[in-house]
């Protein structure tokens, strides 16, 4: 059994196969938190784990894990794999469903193998990831590790006007579990990376030590409208040009940094929005991460301070107003140790990295030692159709998921 | 007669009267071109121009000239004062209209104090000068000075979907001479300043011995939409980013400038406009101001050549369209050296100054040497209602009016 390798012909079908489920009627992939799309996508994951052997439970926030216990070690903490299998609009096929797909695909490589793991083993697949028809995000796994209440999560009202718990209960997904009834020894997430770093850098496998974290802020600046043509440069009270520079000041000063700071202004607008008049309001947002807490408040700081000194310049007053906070998370180190031996032990390149987006095992990590497996996203792309990853880097990566929970359902 | 002055009582009042005509049933004042409000105005300076014995005349673009000719003078190119009586959406009172008035009021106190120009004196009110229902602004004094036929201007469709010609008609002022029927001699502006060099200044008067050409463009950079989280800033193609470079840029040029150049990014947006993704696409506009036509040309060339190292630089591709473009205009030097002598004359403290907004003045000066003068407007603001001039700054402004006329008609 040393040289165990997964089904890869039945991971990539799979994959397929599910990426096929909740297409609108122009192609497009649509498989929104509790909607009809996604009970016809948890519908499939339950049959195929069901024909693993695996029993099925699922919660009162509708996630659902598919689990392989025996008498021998049932009395023991699982070592859980996971991720979700809700989608964006318009989406590709792997985000997310990649990382259920090939748990449950260990597990039943391991079982049908006549491996007898020491914990048990179970893939979840975690509720509304996604946020998109309801907030927030990573809701499923938030609400498992305690950081929200099932019942208000129940109660949050979607973009449809639709109640996730009456949505839930619609299409079957309401189960009977509390959420966090089983407690991992251990949490792995296999994702694709939604970003270019593995592909340019001609790496397989990324070992995911850390998760940024995420400081949103909105921006608004208050000028003064004033004629474009009469109103001479050191007169002005320009709002936009003070947005302008902290755009500039933030994408320098990230550029520079040498620790992984990133600074996004995504969102902007002008008012009164005219092409004679000195715009008199400037919003606009600000995404900044960093994988260090200290250096994100310090980052934070700064961009305080530089509104206080460019209000002052420009004649301008400026408020910050946050929108989302959320620290870093730091993943075990242990497993994170395990994941690099396992991808060179397989002879695959690999690196260290960090999450610049969030999962759902960020917050796994709350409540069990967590981590991550990257493998490259073409291009860098995902939340689009053009999603892609090689066949041959999604069953690596299902290989070192493989070896990593051999490894600890041995020790 | 040496100390001829005008009537300042009937200039204000008039002011004030005319400025009550076009008020919706909020109290804003709305006199767009061609407008039942607009034929309210225009019924009441006719009215005013007939009573002081003016010989009222309208063209096919419908400006309104009151002539002050007699047999002793007739055959002579007449001295042209004017501006217009048409407003933006809740504007102020003067605007225009002070021009307007100051022009009648001038002639009329001539005419009342018994003096005999050697020339024909006559007050424009010129049409559409504001721009706002149809387009282009400064439209009857370009129509009037042969920069767009008559015909062509008649059939402009206006924002409510009305023609020009039609709406003409309708109120009455769709008359019969030719634009241009009258070549001036000499063309008098007065005018607010609308901008807040002369309040700053402490001054009562500006001579205005030039105005600023205009440079429209819309940029567009196209970047590449990517994850704020998941992509490092080196490979990034931020769209938003280039925006704000080309923003920061042009200001800190202009406000180097010791040449008057005014440099203005007024409207702004981006796409996808989302907190979480590098904008793909950031369209702008820049409204770039000059008083000479060589400098203005340098500036929009060194903003091609930056747009051009910056697509390079960042990995973005970068257009820019041109909205608008007007050469600067030089008034006539013995003019502006009528006024501020006049203005001397009057004890009262005056500085020569660049036009930064269009005045009808521009187009006239094709035709006929052309000055302006201004006066102060507290706070730099006008296009609102909160537009405001000191009762002695108009007085004073129409006083230096008389003053250069009579000069004018006497030499």
């Amino acid at each position: 059994m040393s040289n165990l390798s997964i089904d890869s012909d039945r991971l990539i079908a799979r994959l397929k196969e599910l990426g096929d489920i909740g297409r609108t009627g122009d192609g497009k992939l649509v498989r929104l938190a509790a909607s009809d799309a996604d009970r016809l996508g948890r519908d499939k994951f339950v049959i195929w784990a069901n024909a693993a052997g695996l029993d099925v439970r699922i919660d009162r926030i509708g996630n659902i894990f598919a689990l392989w216990a025996d008498t021998a070690n049932a009395h023991e903490a699982p070592i859980m794999l996971g991720s979700h299998i809700d989608t964006v609009i318009d989406a590709g096929i792997y985000d997310g469903s990649y990382g259920v797909l090939a748990g449950l695909e260990v597990i039943e490589t391991l079982k049908q193998a006549g491996f007898s793991p020491r914990q048990p083993l179970v893939v979840a697949a975690f509720t509304n990831e996604e946020g998109v028809r309801f907030a927030p995000d990573m809701m499923g796994s938030l609400v498992y590790a305690g950081g929200l209440a099932a019942d208000t999560a129940l109660c949050v009202i979607g973009t449809d006007g639709s109640r996730l718990g009456a949505e839930l209960e619609r299409i079957g997904y309401a189960g009977s579990e509390e959420p966090g009834f089983l407690k991992p020894a251990a949490y792995l997430e296999l994702h694709i990376e939604q970003g270019p770093v593995l592909e340019r850098e001609g790496l397989s496998l990324g070992a995911v030590e850390n998760l940024q974290g995420i400081s949103w802020q909105r921006i608004t600046v208050e000028g003064i409208a004033n004629h474009a043509g009469t109103t001479p440069m050191a007169m002005r009270h320009d709002a936009g040009y003070a947005a302008a520079a902290i755009i500039e000041f933030l994408h320098d000063r990230a550029s520079l940094s040498r620790s992984g700071t990133v600074a996004t202004v995504g969102c902007i607008s002008f008012e009164p929005n005219a092409i004679n008049v000195i715009p008199a309001r400037a919003v606009f947002t600000v995404d900044l991460r960093d994988p260090d807490e200290l250096r994100l408040l310090a980052e934070e700081q700064v961009l305080a301070d530089e509104l206080e000194r460019l209000a002052a310049k420009e004649g301008v007053a400026i408020t910050a107003e946050r929108l989302a906070r959320f620290e870093p998370v730091t993943f075990d180190s242990k497993l994170v140790e395990h994941i690099e031996a396992a991808a060179a032990a397989r002879g695959l390149t690999s690196r260290r990295m960090t999450s610049g987006a969030g999962h759902d095992a960020q917050m796994i990590s709350r409540i069990a030692p967590a981590a991550m497996i990257f493998v490259p996203s073409m291009g860098g792309v995902s939340h689009s159709p053009k999603e892609f990853t090689l066949a041959a880097d999604l069953i690596a990566g299902a290989n070192v998921l493989l070896d990593v929970v051999r490894r600890l359902a041995s020790l």
